[in-house]
């Protein structure tokens, strides 16, 4: 087998609406990327095969070759089986598909899957801003909340490969039902689309003159990045209603890192535009809950990769397996 | 070195009011065991040699040896250094103080320290009712909540080795103030304490009649073991407060098993003798509100070894820690 040092591998980042894909290094330096439309309806034979021209066609338009493939799917996979278990936002006829083995077919090459959160999490790990910590919370704050943990080391998998899904722990038990059939939850009280809704109510109260300006009056074109600006100009209601969001999330961290006392907290997804509007209150609440033990020493930061973070968990997902199967060959 | 599975060593759970030491062997078997009280006005030093001289006494009573120690402590310790950093319920004398050193220069023999939550962890792991699964979450309710993880079958230990504190997460962002300095933390809402007082209250309100017989109405005599029987013969508004603070325990461990994906629960400490009247409520809870996953995989029960997890934790903690000692010898 070829040194996956030299070696090129492929990460896939599988979402409802698009596939990402990149081929990269071991270190994590990307030579081509691409993006396809995830075309859900069409079922997973045909997104597979789709995906894996893309990866033929990157192959060929950098002339280059790849070694692994690591694939990331928002929900439940089987990973002993290569199968989707269940993913809650894409259509059904997805479960139960053997994904790896649609790719290893056509590709001829390890295939490993992982669901998307954990996957993020590993490549935020490996490439990202983890600093060198043994331990890492990565919490994804977009549509829902995902997250990830490493401890020790090591990417913390647990029961159904679930470990690190923070975002469906209770933080209100009389809270609103979550989608997960709980409610509470910490995805009930933060996400991209609350926030924005949230931002939309402050407009059309006339609370928020500023976002009225950015957004020319269209209500749908409020997005995070349009309230941190908003809220930086003046709009004071728009930085009150991001806080209230972030002390939530801090909450959220804070329960995280008190079960798990890991040292580095990582976020990443959507809401990681507000930089400072969020890590600020977010910091202040874990220092405030974090009791049992010096928080200070517990590093919070925004995601560096930012959307790349899952893609490239692909490649150090794939990079492991290559290692792991070449280690057994050689044995 | 002596072969670790034909040899004994010694478990020490060092308490506020009084410690206990076990002799077993690798298996958890007991030879000998003895209590004596902290005294902890008289410093760590003096309650140090009271214990040494218990386990001579208890050595040459039972004609045995000990190959290693492992120490039990309640708060913070630094495991490298064997010294306790902070031990929130005991006099400030006893922070700084080396106790492993103090432990080995008596005995002559490896001496290990770990908190003593994370120590009946280990315990319960090792020797209790863990059912063979490589993960566990350990939580003990008495006076306070304290708890453990056991991931991919490793006591996580984290930074400051805090690893497992589940009893000072949020449950009530706007709770009451805990003793840690939080507020709505889950050992502000489930305690053995907080149970009695609510029995006591029902009982003064004359909603307890049950509980009155049992205690002759001496309300010093509520205990959790009281209050359980009161329930099971009629007392509708003690099962209630039974089950209302069950129900917030199971949203705790919920959080827990939703954040690290563990597969098996067991309870310890004083409230687990409410048995079934606890374990119900928790259940439930735990299946509503874990949904990342299918929780019926997750297996909930109390303790086996019960005030006898801690010491057995730190047999097994200190055959541990000879194995280790005799592999770097005779590596």
């Amino acid at each position: 087998m070829e040194n996956a040092a030299s070696g090129l591998f492929a990460g896939i980042d599988f979402g409802g609406t698009k596939v990402a894909a990149v081929i990269a290094d071991a270190h994590g330096n990307i030579v081509a990327e691409g993006v396809i439309p995830t075309l859900a309806e069409e079922g997973p034979a045909q997104a597979a095969e789709r995906t894996c021209r893309l990866l033929d066609d990157l192959c060929l338009q950098h002339s280059c070759e790849i070694l692994a493939i690591g694939i990331g799917l928002p929900g439940l996979v089987d990973r002993d089986a290569g199968a989707i278990v269940f993913l809650p936002n894409l259509p059904p006829q997805w479960s139960g598909f053997h994904i790896a083995e649609a790719f290893a077919s056509h590709s001829h090459r390890p295939v490993s899957l992982l669901n998307d959160a954990r996957m993020a999490a590993l490549g935020e790990y490996t490439f990202g801003n983890a600093g060198g910590s043994q331990d890492m919370l990565f919490v994804t704050v977009g549509t829902g909340i995902g997250g990830g943990l490493v401890l020790d080391g090591h990417l913390r998998l647990g029961a159904f490969g679930a470990a690190g899904e923070v975002g469906h722990h209770t933080i209100l038990p009389d809270g609103a039902p979550c989608s997960c059939g709980s409610r509470g939850c910490l995805e009930t009280l933060v996400s991209g689309p609350a926030l924005a809704a949230a931002g939309r109510d402050l407009m059309r109260a006339g609370r928020a003159p500023r976002l009225s300006e950015l957004v020319a009056g269209d209500p749908a074109k409020v997005t995070a990045t349009r309230m941190a600006a908003a809220a930086r100009n003046g709009d004071q209601a728009v930085a009150d209603a991001i806080r209230v969001a972030a002390e939530y999330l801090g909450v959220g961290i804070a329960n995280a890192v008190s079960i798990t006392a890991v040292r580095t907290v990582v976020i990443g997804g959507g809401l990681s535009v507000l930089g400072d509007l969020l890590l600020e209150p977010v910091r202040r609440v874990v220092k405030e809950r974090v009791r049992m033990f010096p928080s200070e020493v517990v590093q919070i930061s925004c995601s560096t990769l930012l959307e790349k973070s899952g893609a490239l968990g692909g490649v150090a997902l794939a990079v492991e397996e290559y290692k792991r199967a070449a280690s057994n060959t050689s044995a």
